[in-house]
């Protein structure tokens, strides 16, 4: 063997087993085995052959029918084994319409709710994609037995089915399901069972407040299900249709991002998320060892879009987690995050990178309010909200202005400090009140309470040519034009205080002539959170990370 | 103040700073200043005002121009200062046609090369997005000055330069540049300077093997950059026109990648990169702290794409940077790179994963053939290659069969084994050989040599429905049906020798019914470098990291 046998050998030994999450992109270089290990392999590999027969044998035994019924084959668990069905047969539950009427079809979903009807019949309502359709079950001769019948009954809810049967139309309108049809099902396999009894019930997770306070007022006790219990039990709370339709949106919003920037010449790019330990400062950063270097996670692309751009990547932008070590434990904090960046090189000045967002922005809620329709319903369900007013030119106001609008309105702030998040709320409710839109720009801020790298104003320095952008009150945008002589770069960032040794690379990308510049970052998370209204970002993040949550 | 004060104060303090990356996305709550702490800040910002001007004097001023000349407006640095130009007047280089003859342009770019004749003439070839036009700058009265002149001279190559001018058409043919006009210039303003030296020059730096070799034998010595410097000065490496074309050509395989799968009912999501500590396993993972718990960076996004499906997403995918701390110090490895992850319900079984593989990347690469033809051509240009064989239906064949193939070549290898890189790369060659292709997929891998979440095969346990695809005899995917059902995946990881207890989360996500799926992650960069042939991955990563770098 050469060098290659410091190389983790294969993974049939169980003690030296591969790393569960490892879809093994990035393979050993050793996999040889010589002849005399092949032997002790084989032996190993019977044993193990052994084990997993009998893991099968378990697993299928489990789900297994009653061995006397002639008609067994009709129903039961198909958990490991492959479907009988055809591929073309497959009928999406949506597509399931009475123009189906008599044909025969095969769907897969779960079973929503189980009833049983004395011993000859049972009800079974599937669910797929946020659709529903009743399927029947009834005692036929040399189709469904009796046994058939008690084996569907005694389903659990959210359990994996293949249904086999045929399309009816009844008489009445079906009150429980989406669809006006129902399957008379021939056969029925559970292919994924659940268990018995479930943390917590998709029902119950799907409950607005608004109907749980009625039925309060009506003497009745609904269960309300808390915001941890539903993140500890994730898998489950995102069945419900608020949560299927808030992770649509959120992809929506990607989406419509991704296509705008593309059609004004734009293109993707991945930077690095891990940093040399001392480039980023500050106690909100992730540290961590790397092979013997100090590093830490990136909190934003910052560094590198800017490089993208020294480069002479013209227009990029870049759509990835960046990471907060921050204690703060608000309704709009997260530890991790999706930053949706966008740099720029400019011609004339920073109300170029003030134009994309508007347009990107007013695009993004155009197409949600259109593309989304059903998603934002299923959400304000649950949830209720009022359609985000916007313009079809968003307005624009002057740091200084938005200062004078507080002011008028007898709310005191400092004309040189940043905005607090109640100062913030407030200029909303004046802006709404006064230009009718919960969408703006603020831009132009004063110097000091901006990063370093931000361009002052040649007019005058203590203010910036830099920009926040607002829904509802709240700050979803931060941009700006970039410092990009690297002579003054220095300057500002000796004047925050910063250790130039830490950020030498950096500078430099810019003393090979860089363009003037510009960019902003958007929390993806905040956009789907303030567009929909909702109390708290972690509805918005799919596994949310936050001072006290790494799980699940 | 209230418990707000606890968070940082405003940046305003110069030992204070923010630190240097953040796009302050994620604000502070405590930004309220008293009336006291107010004067206190004003004359700090008086201070800061001052030195702020003295450092944009000093910037303005090292790019000064001479003051007698009473042409001084129409030329110098315009570095700071707001474009005089109109905007919509701004046209690219590769606009520059010879129908615009005679009409009045500004154009932005990079100055190439500079040249003067004399005292009186200079030459600047402009470089835009690869394009490059000769401009000239004339001795002429009321508009071009001989100290104008002097100063173009003088410009450092890759300096930054806006240029008005007016087009015309030369009666002989200009071989220095892409576009086959001149632009006679009458204003020229620099707007990023360069330092005179560079660390690599761009034309050193664009140069292929072959040109160099051929120099050698002409008894010419040319500059050879090696890999390392060229990392080491990524920003001006990324400007050459190999570079330029790879970064788009990456961008376009993801482009392909995600509407190819948006067509066929995926969607986006976004799982989280910081894991609970103990839920991934092995020597190949980046720790850290979080909190107080220990934590580490996500080898793949495994374990939540598989919970999306539990959740009812049907079909997700994710592109996103994934961690992998080993020590692989090899042509095709990087300690993070970006996944390209697929996980899907399925219906009857793993067959329908690989049609999307199949289906999917040749979608890609008739893409890439078609709409990256220049940047194909541009990367071809500085690393010569063939173009990639593969045909329209993916070629699968079963691992028994390739390892037959090989044993037929005589070639023995373990036929319960895995393949290691020399025998993937001789498997490559004869599928080549009897295929004529340099893609196709090898399905049905022995279960020993695959995570412990593959599903092993029905009829022959030693095997499992998993399948590895391969460009040009190298590994680029890897994928698999998974276990859904949680007693046989607590059975394999117990076989695998993995502790049930810190993966008891992932496992419990599968027992509130899960459907039947597959999925594979692919990694990008080494998609593209073994599309175009190259020769380390390094050149397909904008900001490589691997065991020894972690820099720029």
């Amino acid at each position: 063997m050469s060098s290659e046998s410091q190389a983790p050998s294969s993974a049939s030994e169980p003690g030296q087993a591969p790393p569960p999450t490892t879809e093994q992109l990035q393979d050993d270089e050793s996999k040889s085995v010589s002849k005399k290990a092949s032997k002790k392999e084989a032996a190993k590999q019977e044993k193990l052959r052994r084990r997993q027969e009998a893991a099968i044998a378990a697993a299928a035994s489990s789900l297994s029918v009653e061995e006397e019924d002639p008609l067994s084959s009709n129903y039961g668990g198909k958990t490991l084994t492959e479907s009988p069905f055809d591929l073309n047969d497959w009928v999406k539950v949506k597509s399931l319409t009475p123009e189906l009427e008599g044909q025969a079809v095969v769907v897969n979903g779960r079973a929503q709710t189980i009833r049983a009807v004395g011993k000859n019949m049972a009800f079974v309502v599937l669910r797929e994609s946020g659709f529903t359709v009743q399927c029947v079950v009834t005692v036929q001769p040399d189709a469904v037995s009796r046994q058939m019948v008690k084996y569907v009954a005694n389903l659990s809810r959210e359990s994996m089915v293949d249904i086999q049967g045929f399309v009816t139309v009844p008489s009445v309108p079906i009150k429980g399901a989406t669809q006006q049809v129902e399957v008379q099902v021939k056969k029925l396999y559970c292919v994924g069972r659940a268990m018995p009894t479930l943390p917590i019930n998709i029902e119950d997770a799907a409950r607005s407040d608004v109907e749980i306070e009625k039925a309060v007022q009506e003497g009745e006790q609904l269960v309300r299900v808390n915001q941890d219990t539903r993140l500890n039990n994730r898998v489950l709370d995102l069945r419900t249709p608020a949560n299927q339709g808030i992770f649509r949106i959120q992809y929506q919003v990607e989406r419509i991002f991704r296509q705008f920037l593309e059609s004004e010449g734009f293109f993707g790019i991945h930077t690095p998320k891990l940093m040399p330990g001392s480039s980023e400062g500050g106690a909100a950063v992730f540290r961590l060892d790397y092979k013997g270097q100090p590093a830490c996670l990136a909190q934003s692309p910052q560094l590198h879009k800017q490089m993208a751009i020294c480069a002479d990547f013209g227009r990029v932008f870049e759509i990835g987690p960046v990471f907060r070590a921050e204690d703060s434990f608000t309704h709009r904090h997260l530890c991790e995050f999706i930053g949706l960046d966008v740099e720029m090189a400019i011609k004339k000045n920073y109300f170029e990178v003030m134009d994309i967002v508007d347009r990107l922005f007013v695009t993004v809620f155009d197409s949600l309010n259109r593309d989304c329709e059903k998603e934002l319903e299923a959400v304000g369900r649950q949830y209720p909200f009022e359609p985000l007013k916007y313009l079809r030119n968003t307005l624009r106001l002057t740091f200084e202005e938005g200062i004078q609008m507080l002011k008028d309105a007898g709310h005191e702030v400092d004309p040189l400090g940043d905005l607090n998040t109640e100062s913030e709320r407030k200029l909303g409710q004046l802006v709404l009140e006064k230009y009718g839109t919960e969408f703006y720009i603020l831009y132009r801020y004063p110097l000091a309470v901006r990063p370093f790298y931000t361009m002052p104003c040649q007019d005058n320095p203590l203010y910036s040519y830099s920009f926040d952008v607002f829904i509802r009150g709240e700050e979803i945008i931060s941009g700006a034009q970039r410092v990009h002589v690297p002579e003054l770069l220095t300057e500002r960032a000796l004047a925050c205080g910063i250790d130039i040794a830490t950020i030498s690379t950096y500078i430099d990308s810019f003393r090979y002539g860089a363009p003037k510049h510009g960019g902003f970052g958007v929390g993806l998370e905040r956009v789907v959170m303030l567009f929909c209204g909702l109390n708290n970002i972690r509805k918005a993040s799919l596994f949310p990370r936050d001072p006290q949550r790494l799980a699940p």
